[in-house]
Protein backbone atom coordinates (compact mmCIF):
# COMPACT_ATOMS: atom_id res chain seq x y z
CA UNK A 1 0.00 0.00 0.00
CA UNK A 2 1.68 3.52 -1.24
CA UNK A 3 -1.12 5.44 0.16
CA UNK A 4 -4.14 5.82 3.21
CA UNK A 5 -7.06 6.75 0.33
CA UNK A 6 -9.56 8.77 0.27
CA UNK A 7 -12.32 8.27 3.00
CA UNK A 8 -16.20 10.10 3.92
CA UNK A 9 -14.04 11.85 6.61
CA UNK A 10 -10.77 12.20 5.05
CA UNK A 11 -12.21 13.87 1.80
CA UNK A 12 -11.61 17.69 2.57
CA UNK A 13 -15.01 19.62 1.75
CA UNK A 14 -13.36 22.60 -0.69
CA UNK A 15 -9.92 22.93 -2.30
CA UNK A 16 -9.93 18.90 -2.83
CA UNK A 17 -6.74 19.63 -5.15
CA UNK A 18 -4.79 20.44 -2.25
CA UNK A 19 -5.21 16.81 -0.97
CA UNK A 20 -2.58 14.23 -0.82
CA UNK A 21 -2.95 10.96 0.81
CA UNK A 22 0.57 9.09 0.29
CA UNK A 23 2.40 7.99 2.53
CA UNK A 24 5.73 10.19 1.98
CA UNK A 25 4.08 13.37 2.75
CA UNK A 26 2.03 12.11 5.87
CA UNK A 27 5.28 11.17 7.53
CA UNK A 28 7.47 14.04 6.32
CA UNK A 29 4.53 16.42 8.45
CA UNK A 30 4.08 14.19 10.94
CA UNK A 31 7.58 13.81 11.82
CA UNK A 32 9.00 17.40 11.16
CA UNK A 33 5.86 19.23 13.07
CA UNK A 34 6.96 19.61 17.01
CA UNK A 35 3.35 19.30 18.60
CA UNK A 36 -0.04 18.29 17.24
CA UNK A 37 -3.50 19.35 18.35
CA UNK A 38 -5.65 16.50 20.02
CA UNK A 39 -9.03 17.10 19.43
CA UNK A 40 -12.12 15.39 21.35
CA UNK A 41 -15.41 15.43 22.60
CA UNK A 42 -16.06 15.72 26.05
CA UNK A 43 -20.28 16.12 27.83
CA UNK A 44 -20.81 16.93 23.90
CA UNK A 45 -18.40 19.48 23.87
CA UNK A 46 -15.29 19.74 21.43
CA UNK A 47 -11.89 20.33 23.04
CA UNK A 48 -8.78 20.98 21.57
CA UNK A 49 -5.52 20.71 23.37
CA UNK A 50 -1.94 20.99 22.03
CA UNK A 51 0.27 17.98 23.32
CA UNK A 52 3.10 16.28 21.85
CA UNK A 53 3.29 13.07 19.11
CA UNK A 54 5.61 10.41 17.87
CA UNK A 55 5.03 8.41 14.86
CA UNK A 56 6.04 4.30 14.77
CA UNK A 57 6.16 3.20 11.23
CA UNK A 58 1.81 3.34 11.05
CA UNK A 59 1.14 4.44 14.55
CA UNK A 60 0.65 7.83 16.31
CA UNK A 61 1.93 7.89 19.90
CA UNK A 62 0.23 10.93 21.68
CA UNK A 63 1.86 12.24 25.04
CA UNK A 64 -0.03 12.81 28.32
CA UNK A 65 -0.47 12.53 31.84
CA UNK A 66 -2.80 10.03 33.49
CA UNK A 67 -4.48 13.03 35.09
CA UNK A 68 -5.68 14.67 31.70
CA UNK A 69 -8.79 14.72 30.31
CA UNK A 70 -8.16 13.02 26.86
CA UNK A 71 -6.39 9.74 28.58
CA UNK A 72 -9.23 9.52 31.40
CA UNK A 73 -11.95 9.55 28.70
CA UNK A 74 -9.45 6.73 26.30
CA UNK A 75 -9.61 4.27 28.99
CA UNK A 76 -12.80 2.82 26.95
CA UNK A 77 -11.26 4.01 23.35
CA UNK A 78 -11.70 7.50 22.42
CA UNK A 79 -12.80 9.17 19.12
CA UNK A 80 -10.37 11.80 18.61
CA UNK A 81 -8.93 14.03 15.61
CA UNK A 82 -5.14 14.83 15.39
CA UNK A 83 -4.27 17.70 12.88
CA UNK A 84 -0.76 18.58 12.79
CA UNK A 85 -0.07 21.83 10.88
CA UNK A 86 3.47 23.24 9.60
CA UNK A 87 3.51 26.90 8.46
CA UNK A 88 6.04 27.36 5.56
CA UNK A 89 4.48 31.34 4.37
CA UNK A 90 2.37 33.87 3.81
CA UNK A 91 1.30 34.35 0.18
CA UNK A 92 0.63 38.11 -0.75
CA UNK A 93 -1.79 38.36 -2.91
CA UNK A 94 -2.75 41.46 -5.78
CA UNK A 95 -6.11 41.23 -4.08
CA UNK A 96 -7.01 40.65 -0.03
CA UNK A 97 -9.52 37.53 -1.14
CA UNK A 98 -6.49 35.52 -2.83
CA UNK A 99 -4.18 36.35 0.40
CA UNK A 100 -3.09 32.41 1.65
CA UNK A 101 -0.56 30.50 3.09
CA UNK A 102 1.84 28.09 2.39
CA UNK A 103 1.32 25.25 4.85
CA UNK A 104 1.24 20.93 4.97
CA UNK A 105 -1.07 19.40 7.18
CA UNK A 106 -1.98 16.08 8.49
CA UNK A 107 -5.96 14.91 10.04
CA UNK A 108 -5.72 11.98 11.40
CA UNK A 109 -8.95 10.17 12.52
CA UNK A 110 -9.12 7.84 14.83
CA UNK A 111 -10.17 5.73 17.66
CA UNK A 112 -7.13 5.86 20.43
CA UNK A 113 -6.70 3.68 22.83
CA UNK A 114 -4.50 4.09 26.24
CA UNK A 115 -1.12 2.03 25.95
CA UNK A 116 -1.29 -0.65 29.02
CA UNK A 117 1.60 -2.83 27.70
CA UNK A 118 4.63 -1.14 30.00
CA UNK A 119 7.06 -2.90 26.54
CA UNK A 120 4.92 -0.30 24.29
CA UNK A 121 5.24 2.16 26.56
CA UNK A 122 8.34 2.41 27.00
CA UNK A 123 9.15 2.18 23.60
CA UNK A 124 6.58 4.86 22.71
CA UNK A 125 8.36 7.61 25.46
CA UNK A 126 11.73 6.85 23.68
CA UNK A 127 9.86 7.33 20.39
CA UNK A 128 8.47 10.92 21.79
CA UNK A 129 11.85 11.95 23.28
CA UNK A 130 13.93 11.09 19.72
CA UNK A 131 10.78 12.63 17.91
CA UNK A 132 12.08 16.12 19.26
CA UNK A 133 15.62 15.46 19.14
CA UNK A 134 17.54 12.69 17.15
CA UNK A 135 20.16 10.58 19.27
CA UNK A 136 18.79 11.99 22.83
CA UNK A 137 17.52 9.17 24.14
CA UNK A 138 20.71 8.11 24.54
CA UNK A 139 21.76 10.70 26.46
CA UNK A 140 19.19 10.76 29.50
CA UNK A 141 18.19 8.96 32.76
CA UNK A 142 15.31 6.60 31.57
CA UNK A 143 12.11 6.75 33.53
CA UNK A 144 11.79 5.01 36.65
CA UNK A 145 8.32 2.88 37.69
CA UNK A 146 7.26 5.38 39.00
CA UNK A 147 7.55 8.08 36.50
CA UNK A 148 6.31 5.45 34.06
CA UNK A 149 3.31 4.88 35.85
CA UNK A 150 2.69 8.92 35.99
CA UNK A 151 2.92 8.93 31.84
CA UNK A 152 -0.15 8.01 30.07
CA UNK A 153 0.04 7.72 25.89
CA UNK A 154 -2.55 7.15 23.32
CA UNK A 155 -2.02 5.15 20.44
CA UNK A 156 -4.19 5.85 17.30
CA UNK A 157 -3.71 3.41 14.44
CA UNK A 158 -2.71 5.82 11.06
CA UNK A 159 -5.86 4.92 8.84
CA UNK A 160 -8.08 7.68 8.46
CA UNK A 161 -5.43 10.06 7.20
CA UNK A 162 -5.31 12.89 4.57
CA UNK A 163 -2.95 15.85 4.57
CA UNK A 164 -3.18 18.99 2.39
CA UNK A 165 -0.37 21.13 1.00
CA UNK A 166 -0.38 24.47 -0.48
CA UNK A 167 2.71 25.28 -2.17
CA UNK A 168 4.23 27.75 -4.41
CA UNK A 169 3.36 31.37 -5.53
CA UNK A 170 0.22 34.11 -5.57
CA UNK A 171 -2.67 32.88 -7.53
CA UNK A 172 -3.90 36.21 -8.65
CA UNK A 173 -7.04 37.39 -10.91
CA UNK A 174 -5.70 37.87 -14.45
CA UNK A 175 -7.54 41.31 -14.20
CA UNK A 176 -4.88 42.27 -11.10
CA UNK A 177 -2.18 41.71 -12.43
CA UNK A 178 -1.42 45.39 -13.77
CA UNK A 179 -2.74 46.52 -10.15
CA UNK A 180 0.00 48.42 -8.23
CA UNK A 181 0.36 46.48 -5.45
CA UNK A 182 3.28 44.23 -4.07
CA UNK A 183 2.62 40.72 -4.52
CA UNK A 184 4.51 37.43 -3.34
CA UNK A 185 5.29 35.32 -0.64
CA UNK A 186 7.49 35.80 2.54
CA UNK A 187 9.07 32.46 3.72
CA UNK A 188 8.33 30.87 7.78
CA UNK A 189 10.60 29.12 8.96
CA UNK A 190 10.57 27.85 12.77
CA UNK A 191 14.30 27.84 13.63
CA UNK A 192 16.47 26.15 16.37
CA UNK A 193 18.66 27.90 18.40
CA UNK A 194 21.39 27.47 19.92
CA UNK A 195 21.22 25.31 22.50
CA UNK A 196 21.21 27.02 26.07
CA UNK A 197 22.73 25.11 28.78
CA UNK A 198 21.21 24.80 32.34
CA UNK A 199 22.65 27.45 35.01
CA UNK A 200 23.49 24.32 37.29
CA UNK A 201 24.94 22.04 34.12
CA UNK A 202 28.62 20.63 35.16
CA UNK A 203 30.63 22.40 33.12
CA UNK A 204 32.64 19.59 32.24
CA UNK A 205 29.51 18.27 30.01
CA UNK A 206 30.08 19.45 26.70
CA UNK A 207 27.23 20.25 24.18
CA UNK A 208 26.19 16.53 22.42
CA UNK A 209 26.89 16.01 19.17
CA UNK A 210 23.00 15.86 18.28
CA UNK A 211 22.10 19.31 19.04
CA UNK A 212 24.81 21.05 16.96
CA UNK A 213 23.10 22.72 13.72
CA UNK A 214 24.50 21.32 10.83
CA UNK B 1 -12.44 43.58 34.11
CA UNK B 2 -9.05 42.22 33.50
CA UNK B 3 -9.13 38.92 33.14
CA UNK B 4 -11.75 36.05 31.86
CA UNK B 5 -12.16 34.37 35.18
CA UNK B 6 -11.76 30.44 35.97
CA UNK B 7 -14.81 28.36 34.45
CA UNK B 8 -15.42 24.96 34.54
CA UNK B 9 -13.88 24.10 30.67
CA UNK B 10 -11.33 26.82 31.18
CA UNK B 11 -9.65 25.39 34.31
CA UNK B 12 -7.06 23.08 33.20
CA UNK B 13 -7.24 19.55 34.70
CA UNK B 14 -3.62 19.72 35.13
CA UNK B 15 -0.37 22.12 35.81
CA UNK B 16 -3.12 24.49 37.07
CA UNK B 17 0.03 26.89 38.03
CA UNK B 18 1.14 27.47 34.39
CA UNK B 19 -2.92 28.96 33.29
CA UNK B 20 -3.30 32.19 32.74
CA UNK B 21 -6.73 34.23 32.70
CA UNK B 22 -4.96 38.04 32.10
CA UNK B 23 -6.22 39.69 28.85
CA UNK B 24 -2.68 40.51 28.63
CA UNK B 25 -1.57 37.30 28.08
CA UNK B 26 -4.16 35.87 25.67
CA UNK B 27 -4.59 38.43 23.64
CA UNK B 28 -0.52 38.96 23.20
CA UNK B 29 -0.82 34.55 22.19
CA UNK B 30 -3.66 35.59 19.69
CA UNK B 31 -2.52 38.17 18.06
CA UNK B 32 1.36 36.85 17.79
CA UNK B 33 0.02 33.57 16.10
CA UNK B 34 -0.51 33.39 12.58
CA UNK B 35 -2.77 30.36 12.83
CA UNK B 36 -5.45 28.48 15.15
CA UNK B 37 -6.91 25.16 15.22
CA UNK B 38 -10.79 24.74 15.54
CA UNK B 39 -12.60 22.18 16.87
CA UNK B 40 -15.75 21.21 16.72
CA UNK B 41 -18.10 17.87 16.43
CA UNK B 42 -19.83 17.04 13.29
CA UNK B 43 -21.86 13.93 13.44
CA UNK B 44 -20.79 13.40 16.91
CA UNK B 45 -17.38 12.95 15.94
CA UNK B 46 -14.66 15.47 16.87
CA UNK B 47 -13.13 17.47 13.62
CA UNK B 48 -10.31 20.04 14.25
CA UNK B 49 -9.31 21.77 11.51
CA UNK B 50 -6.29 24.82 10.93
CA UNK B 51 -7.31 28.51 9.84
CA UNK B 52 -6.69 31.94 10.36
CA UNK B 53 -8.17 34.22 12.58
CA UNK B 54 -7.86 38.17 14.04
CA UNK B 55 -9.09 39.60 17.14
CA UNK B 56 -10.65 42.89 17.33
CA UNK B 57 -11.08 43.72 20.90
CA UNK B 58 -12.79 40.98 22.56
CA UNK B 59 -13.88 39.20 19.40
CA UNK B 60 -12.04 36.43 17.62
CA UNK B 61 -12.89 35.84 13.96
CA UNK B 62 -12.09 32.89 11.36
CA UNK B 63 -11.84 32.15 8.71
CA UNK B 64 -13.47 29.98 5.59
CA UNK B 65 -15.42 29.67 2.88
CA UNK B 66 -18.83 29.19 2.15
CA UNK B 67 -18.21 25.36 1.31
CA UNK B 68 -16.74 24.57 4.30
CA UNK B 69 -18.23 22.70 6.91
CA UNK B 70 -18.12 24.54 9.95
CA UNK B 71 -19.52 27.51 8.41
CA UNK B 72 -22.26 24.74 7.07
CA UNK B 73 -22.76 23.88 10.39
CA UNK B 74 -22.45 27.01 11.89
CA UNK B 75 -25.74 28.72 10.03
CA UNK B 76 -27.33 28.35 13.59
CA UNK B 77 -24.58 28.70 15.74
CA UNK B 78 -21.75 25.98 16.13
CA UNK B 79 -19.99 24.62 19.23
CA UNK B 80 -16.70 25.28 19.06
CA UNK B 81 -13.17 24.97 20.99
CA UNK B 82 -10.28 27.08 19.32
CA UNK B 83 -7.22 26.75 20.49
CA UNK B 84 -3.73 28.57 19.45
CA UNK B 85 0.21 27.26 20.07
CA UNK B 86 3.19 29.07 20.44
CA UNK B 87 6.30 27.26 20.52
CA UNK B 88 9.24 28.56 22.28
CA UNK B 89 11.70 25.84 22.94
CA UNK B 90 12.87 22.65 23.69
CA UNK B 91 13.79 21.82 27.23
CA UNK B 92 15.56 19.24 27.57
CA UNK B 93 16.21 17.51 31.06
CA UNK B 94 18.43 14.88 32.58
CA UNK B 95 15.92 12.59 33.02
CA UNK B 96 13.50 11.50 29.89
CA UNK B 97 10.03 12.07 32.29
CA UNK B 98 11.03 16.00 32.45
CA UNK B 99 11.73 16.61 29.01
CA UNK B 100 9.28 19.48 28.12
CA UNK B 101 8.34 22.57 26.05
CA UNK B 102 8.05 25.98 26.43
CA UNK B 103 5.31 27.10 25.11
CA UNK B 104 2.47 30.06 25.02
CA UNK B 105 -1.21 28.09 24.04
CA UNK B 106 -4.78 29.98 24.60
CA UNK B 107 -7.72 28.00 24.30
CA UNK B 108 -11.28 29.68 23.56
CA UNK B 109 -14.82 27.79 24.11
CA UNK B 110 -17.72 28.92 22.77
CA UNK B 111 -20.96 29.15 20.16
CA UNK B 112 -19.70 30.55 16.84
CA UNK B 113 -22.00 32.36 14.64
CA UNK B 114 -21.74 33.38 10.76
CA UNK B 115 -20.84 37.33 10.30
CA UNK B 116 -24.02 37.95 8.23
CA UNK B 117 -23.76 41.85 8.40
CA UNK B 118 -21.82 43.32 5.18
CA UNK B 119 -20.17 46.09 7.39
CA UNK B 120 -18.95 43.61 10.38
CA UNK B 121 -17.67 40.78 7.58
CA UNK B 122 -15.67 43.90 5.90
CA UNK B 123 -14.47 45.02 8.95
CA UNK B 124 -13.31 41.54 10.06
CA UNK B 125 -11.65 40.58 6.77
CA UNK B 126 -9.41 43.48 7.02
CA UNK B 127 -8.59 42.44 10.21
CA UNK B 128 -7.53 39.02 8.93
CA UNK B 129 -5.44 40.97 6.36
CA UNK B 130 -3.77 43.30 9.01
CA UNK B 131 -3.23 40.39 11.63
CA UNK B 132 -0.70 38.74 9.23
CA UNK B 133 0.92 41.96 7.62
CA UNK B 134 0.01 44.64 9.79
CA UNK B 135 -0.29 47.57 7.28
CA UNK B 136 -0.77 45.63 4.49
CA UNK B 137 -5.15 46.01 3.89
CA UNK B 138 -3.78 49.46 2.72
CA UNK B 139 -2.11 48.09 -0.26
CA UNK B 140 -4.04 45.11 -1.98
CA UNK B 141 -7.36 45.49 -4.32
CA UNK B 142 -10.45 45.16 -1.91
CA UNK B 143 -12.89 42.65 -1.92
CA UNK B 144 -15.69 42.69 -4.61
CA UNK B 145 -19.25 41.82 -4.04
CA UNK B 146 -18.88 38.48 -5.38
CA UNK B 147 -15.81 37.60 -3.04
CA UNK B 148 -17.57 39.01 -0.20
CA UNK B 149 -20.12 36.52 -0.72
CA UNK B 150 -17.98 33.43 -1.02
CA UNK B 151 -15.79 34.76 2.10
CA UNK B 152 -17.42 33.41 5.55
CA UNK B 153 -16.64 34.31 8.57
CA UNK B 154 -17.06 33.27 11.97
CA UNK B 155 -17.74 35.33 15.16
CA UNK B 156 -16.10 34.38 18.57
CA UNK B 157 -16.50 36.01 21.48
CA UNK B 158 -13.72 36.20 23.76
CA UNK B 159 -15.56 35.05 27.39
CA UNK B 160 -14.77 31.34 28.38
CA UNK B 161 -10.85 31.94 27.39
CA UNK B 162 -7.72 30.93 29.04
CA UNK B 163 -3.72 30.99 28.78
CA UNK B 164 -1.35 28.17 29.62
CA UNK B 165 2.33 29.74 29.56
CA UNK B 166 5.68 27.39 30.20
CA UNK B 167 8.91 28.86 30.05
CA UNK B 168 11.72 29.14 31.95
CA UNK B 169 14.52 26.38 32.42
CA UNK B 170 14.86 22.71 33.08
CA UNK B 171 12.88 21.47 36.25
CA UNK B 172 15.30 18.30 37.31
CA UNK B 173 14.65 15.99 40.16
CA UNK B 174 17.50 17.17 42.82
CA UNK B 175 19.03 13.64 42.62
CA UNK B 176 19.30 14.07 38.77
CA UNK B 177 21.52 17.13 39.25
CA UNK B 178 25.05 15.17 39.26
CA UNK B 179 24.36 13.21 36.30
CA UNK B 180 26.74 13.31 33.10
CA UNK B 181 23.85 14.06 30.93
CA UNK B 182 23.55 17.70 28.96
CA UNK B 183 20.42 19.85 30.12
CA UNK B 184 19.29 23.27 28.90
CA UNK B 185 17.00 24.48 26.44
CA UNK B 186 17.02 24.60 22.93
CA UNK B 187 15.19 28.03 21.72
CA UNK B 188 12.50 27.97 18.82
CA UNK B 189 11.34 30.97 16.46
CA UNK B 190 9.06 31.10 13.46
CA UNK B 191 11.61 33.52 11.95
CA UNK B 192 9.83 35.14 8.22
CA UNK B 193 12.19 35.10 5.09
CA UNK B 194 13.19 37.66 2.91
CA UNK B 195 10.07 38.62 1.10
CA UNK B 196 10.19 36.81 -2.08
CA UNK B 197 8.83 38.87 -5.27
CA UNK B 198 6.16 36.94 -7.92
CA UNK B 199 7.81 36.16 -10.67
CA UNK B 200 4.87 38.47 -12.83
CA UNK B 201 6.10 41.50 -10.34
CA UNK B 202 5.77 44.91 -12.02
CA UNK B 203 9.61 45.43 -11.27
CA UNK B 204 8.76 48.88 -10.79
CA UNK B 205 6.85 48.03 -7.56
CA UNK B 206 9.29 47.99 -4.77
CA UNK B 207 8.95 46.16 -1.59
CA UNK B 208 6.81 47.90 1.06
CA UNK B 209 7.79 49.27 4.19
CA UNK B 210 6.02 47.06 6.21
CA UNK B 211 7.29 43.99 4.90
CA UNK B 212 10.60 45.40 5.67
CA UNK B 213 11.98 43.33 8.77
CA UNK B 214 13.68 45.73 11.15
Amino acid sequence: MDGYGAGTRTTPTRLRERARYDRETVHAVLDEAYICHLGFVADGEPVVLPTIHARVEETLYLHGSTGSRPLRLARDGLRVCVTVTLLDGLVLARSAFHHSMNYRSVVVHGQAQLVRDPEEKWAALTALVEHVVPGRSAGVRTPSARELAATALLRLPLTEVSAKVRAGGVNDEPEDLSLPHWAGVIPLTLVRGEPQSATDLDACIPTPDYLVIS
